[in-house]
């Protein structure tokens, strides 16, 4: 496995890279951001992985995010990956919330999706170990988070990877994707239209089906346009409120589902994880 | 003199806003975005103006500057104004440095450029009573910033308006604008070939001729590409040492000349601001 650098910037200390590589996921071309703080010179330090929400790339957080004064200060990694595959030959659709840009986290089985649409285990298999062989991470201490589609992509991997995550959190998440147009367009188009078989990519239905975390922290903004149609946080509380899981959802009265929402609140998430990651 | 608001998010406990309005001394539609922070609910706040550099729209530092956190703290607005005319019937070149997104912080007088590119009158005159009519802003309570030939227009602007700000930054400037190429190009077609008429706006050549501050802050990338043929940031010395203004040059050592650098330094900038300003 190799990569090239893209893009290389000191930044808070450390280092802000953009790299690529041909991922066999995916079948292609495959771009991530990788932020190493300063303690990274000295040693291995934790990895915190942030999942970006539909139509964005690794770029946007990485541009508006506003993580690195916080994971310089903490001693954090933060792994930023695209949310799709990409490029000529791979399958598209013209609506934002669909193929490119649009990924889900799933391994699509679906056409014309299936061969390329395999960002479940990219983001859980391949991904991973590229950087865990050339950076200086520890990955037994890592967190995961993410924002609307991307928060759904940190709370099903971290749900279906029990003890490989250390914290877990979200911004504004899609906690039950099948319960909801997004999931409900996206999911019978990736993987067909029986929803038994959406059940492993829904938090709410795996918490339901008994997967467990110790504890997750949500922010989720009170001015968010997609609020009631879409995120319904309600669902995630009631799922977690039976199945013993320590939910902490603050709502923040006035925020919208922009980065000006998730900037706000970055540090916070990251002091949280950096708490569990370090102790 | 109206505008009208193109975008509204609350943003680290304030709101950062983006506006358009007609523009009498550009001949057309201008769009800048305005920070307020949390503390302009209660009553009047100091302002920050940050200059951008080559390419740039009121956008990139907007997304890319890490400015609210620290401006939230401090209680003071950041005003972040275009770096040109733009839209049809605008003149242009197909230069990065030349036209649309390279103002230069001057009133053009040379044919094409003449009838739309006025920034010096903008962000001097227009932009500031624009917004001094409309936001709780105490314009008795200034600094000015900005980055590469923003910083050129943040030196220039606060020479030639002795008294107007208390406080004055930059980030990577071009200092002397008509000894490097960027200004050789840019000056002669805003300005004409007379050097004589490009020498109020070159900060060191108007030390040079008398203008003085009291003090300013500096901050440069020592891994910045442009930093021998266009910044120079030793003329700049030279001309303070000469003239006894007290400046702060931070050599930053492997620092570019990106926004990587700029959201690294700009919380130690605003606290400076902040320190002269609400004193």
């Amino acid at each position: 496995m190799t990569f090239e650098t893209v893009e290389l910037h000191k930044a808070h200390e450390g280092l802000q890279g953009v790299y690529r590589h041909a991922s066999t996921a995916t079948g292609g071309s495959m771009t991530f951001a990788l932020y190493l703080p300063p303690q990274a010179r000295a040693g291995k330090v934790p990895l915190v992985t942030y999942l970006s929400g539909l139509t964005c790339s690794h770029a946007n957080v990485m541009d508006k995010g506003e993580y690195r004064k916080a994971a310089a200060e903490h001693g954090i990694a933060i792994l930023c990956p695209d949310t799709s595959p990409r490029g000529e030959g791979v399958a598209n659709d013209d609506a934002y919330d669909l193929g490119q840009g649009a990924g889900f986290y799933v391994d699509a089985t679906q056409a014309p999706w299936a061969p390329h649409f395999n960002m479940w285990t990219y983001v859980t298999e391949e991904l991973p170990a590229l950087i865990a062989a050339h950076f200086p991470l520890d990955m037994s201490r890592q967190g995961i988070t993410g924002h609307s589609m991307g928060g759904h992509g940190a709370l099903t991997v971290a749900l279906r990877h029990p003890g490989r995550f250390r914290s877990v959190s979200a911004f504004a998440p899609i906690v039950a994707p099948a319960r909801v147009p997004w999931g409900q367009k996206a999911f019978p188009a990736y993987l067909g239209a029986d929803p038994a078989k959406w059940r492993r990519h829904d938090a709410v239905a795996l918490i339901e089906d008994g997967a467990r975390l110790a504890e997750i922290l949500v922010d989720q903004g009170t001015a968010d346009n997609f609020l009631e149609g879409q995120l319904k946080p309600e669902l995630l509380k009631a799922a977690c409120d039976r199945a013993g899981i320590d939910l902490t959802l603050r709502l923040q009265e006035g925020y919208d589902h922009s980065y000006h929402f998730i900037s706000t609140f970055m540090a916070s998430h990251i002091g949280w994880h950096a708490m569990r990651l370090k102790s």
